[in-house]
């Protein structure tokens, strides 16, 4: 079974996936041992790990290599999140065509205009394409998958510009009606009340997807228990752990002036070895080498 | 004053210089904030971010392209670890044209076969290169520079492949006396013994480099004593500090069903948009977008 | 002296200078060796090698990386193509860092809407950036440089855009005050009338630069004798030149049912080797392989 | 049908099969237009359009890219060429999984040390792996593949390392019995005499592969009629009938002083569009773009 045939298995079969942010293959191993259903190659992380903001500015180059990898990496289904498609539906259609050639089992794109801005930020530029314009998008992407069960998931970033539940349902319904798989309804509210109204509003087969960040105290089982949301994504929490975990120990060897007290701290390094895979790097060379 | 100048500087006026492996920009950012002297372009921390054996299979595109994301990202030095050196005398000169065009202040090559195993590494394949090859490296190496202040350094691996004090001794000095501006020379015993003892024999006047790794209770006061060494490398610590932050909170995701938990425990998004230079960005839109 | 300078030079001592269109490192050292000037890393070029319109679909990692291969491997100064920049003024000035980095001697940025159509094409997309925009992206280019020497050279597809004389010279200008060190005006009409008049009516002291695919009537002595163009680009010969080369060759191929005729109408393996390089291996191995 | 299903169809199915050496997608498209059966994806081709010589310095990054975009873009299937395979079984094994999930058909690896120098050199370094190594790097690439359909070639440079006919035969035998699809004999003597007696000698069922660079005089219709040879591929004459186009056009161009005379001679701005597709990228805009 291919990994977007297991995907759309899991939409068809529980009653809610959860997927985590990754920047690299090891972020997505670490996250696949701790039972995480698929990872989200997610832009945000990516760009935060080259240290520039989510704002259009690393490639799809950069986006797709480190995709790739990531799903080389791992058994478990990779969604790919390709922010604005990377231009008009042509830009789509040739995005679409890689990440299904690099092994995605989905896609997730929003209906803000290129280059954006990230979705969280108070004082972000959050514009949105036309309707229209993005309702073709969405049929470009649909049209173009080989694989039927490959997903093209919508993204409505209407609540996060501010234009409201109408607005958010409108956008939503004609993107479904485009042919994508889920809708995914973005919010920055400290509360889940705006999504939580727009799940209510929801009348459509199509499933809705959800990113909590802003409002984490909504747990799996609140957002099972709603019936329409199939998806859950953690968008960034890999890479805040991360940046939690380098930011004290860079600053107590430097206090301590050495490593002799955080080592005890920190996995040690034959951890590290497992997670690269050595052990089977030995049998192989065992197995071949000569 | 160009990078490599500024860290040529440090070894002619510092006791001690301290750096930290990174594996993308904003490690290497965080270590800049924490506030190292530099960074140090790890292949193990970039192999390990990849979910790869730190065997030669991360290509040096994908090391290159790394290490001059980090060094665009910082303004602190880097050096950067070109393991054997991709090859031969010939793909020395390649890697040395191509990595001090990319800023880097320093390279560090070992006198290890490709394809290399690790070196910390217990049942590690450590075939050392025979002394005249590596002697031809280095000149290699040094000839290619277009900067005098860029640093060549040489890596001897002998301690690691068990071939004893006096070897390492004679391959430091071979290495030395080829042009190489300093000798990392490295161990993976669990006291510093070793290294000290390689320490009190060595009498020519090129610095040395040690990587305490395998020997963490040995300070930076402790080395700056020893007045011969004037370069320590943090290799792992903060990959491994990334993977301790991230096992945790992946794990504690899934034991809660959900981000209710974690999300106090983690830095905010907005300290991550921070690390991205948001802050900028918008200086930047205010100034030119209109 | 640095390839910008050296560029700068060429604006100021002569009357016109010649650049071609490389799509790899090979042809663009065959254009060093044939003579040029300097070479044009043509986005249209690298499109058509990969297969692609061009129409913003290779990604900016794409072509500075195959830019800086190109710049690695000559001694004349290359113009790089961004084509609108890859975005918005924030883009703009993380492109001109990479660019800059990346060892060009200058950048040329066109006043479309990303993503972009080709500029030659009948039946092409061609919408314009706002003025008050594209003045942004020029100020933000100017204002990131590092270099002095490092040209800003601002591109108006007004004339292709169909938009007039009026509007052209307004624009050119515009971008002009704003800091671009020159003008390219762009037509695709099959005489040079149209340029000719864009011209005659300049009259600022920024120099302008033309791109006579559509009219190649027009000689660099005819060009040069006009007193105000310091730059010819000749965007797309070499790809051109190197399809009529290969189809030919190929469908002998096919016809002949072999190589055996072929063979002796095409460059030697040899002459290969030279263009790669080998007598230098051969030096480099001879000197320090043992 | 798969690609690689495609290629084994034709080796069972036809007298011989014909594929000729790309050095990016275009020059593939070329070849699939006048009728070639398939790609080879040339290391030396790649190698020589980054302007550097054949040995081993173009990364497997750099050519695992350019396979994939070039498959990417044609129907027709690609073998790739990936050298010594990188290193040793383990990075045969990080190859093949790579090479085989970018859509490529088959590789061929070479009995070559790394770094390898190229065959058809006068004064190359022609150093060969042990046999039983070898034996290994081949059983490393079978048990590897995915799909029973993917192709391993193994090349044996016994005669151009000066070995002669026994010890050909014997690595041929070797590597047909540790499971390779086929073996790829190669000579750099400028009559076929020795890879005729080398034919003539073998005995085993493994079809044999011809590289006839240095012996342009065999025609396909002489090799189909040996009737143990299954697959020719023209290595390299696509980059010199690029070179050729691309010498010719620009010593021209500079000695015109400008394209008024060459441009009747290379194919019109036109023809280039249609094989970037843009009549593809007109339809797409008009069914999706709004």
């Amino acid at each position: 079974m291919s990994k977007a045939a297991a995907l759309r298995a899991k939409f068809r079969d529980r009653d809610l996936t959860h997927i985590i942010g990754a920047h690299n293959p090891l972020s997505a191993r670490l996250a696949e041992n701790a039972g995480f259903d698929g990872i989200w190659a997610s832009g945000f992380e990516l760009s935060a790990a080259y240290g520039l903001p989510d704002a259009s500015l690393i490639t799809m180059t950069q986006h797709l290599d480190m995709a790739r990898a990531i799903n080389d990496a791992i058994d478990i289904p990779v969604v790919a999140d390709i922010d604005t498609g990377f231009g008009n539906a042509v830009n789509v259609i040739h995005a679409v065509e890689q990440y299904e050639a690099a092994g995605m089992a989905a896609v997730v794109m929003e209906d803000k205009k290129f280059p954006k801005d990230t979705s969280l930020l108070a004082d972000g530029r959050q514009e949105l394409l036309s309707i229209e314009e993005f309702e073709g998008k969405v049929e470009a992407a649909v049209a173009t998958r080989r694989d039927v069960d490959f997903m093209v998931i919508a993204r409505t970033e209407a609540l996060i510009a501010g234009h409201g539940q109408e607005e958010a349902k409108r956008r939503g319904e004609v993107y479904a009606k485009a042919g994508a798989d889920a809708i995914l309804v973005h919010s920055k509210q400290k509360t889940p009340d705006e999504v939580l109204e727009f799940i209510a509003g929801w009348d459509l087969d199509t499933p809705l997807v959800l990113v909590p960040t802003a409002y984490p105290q909504l747990t799996e089982a609140d957002i099972a228990a709603l019936g329409k949301v199939k998806l859950v994504i953690y968008g960034n929490h890999g890479i805040r752990a991360a940046v939690t975990g380098m930011e004290d120990v860079f600053k107590r060897i430097r206090t301590d002036g050495g490593i002799q007290n955080v080592d005890a701290d920190i996995v040690p390094v034959t951890h590290v070895f497992d997670l690269q895979g050595v052990p089977d790097q030995k049998a192989r060379e065992k197995k071949f080498l000569r």
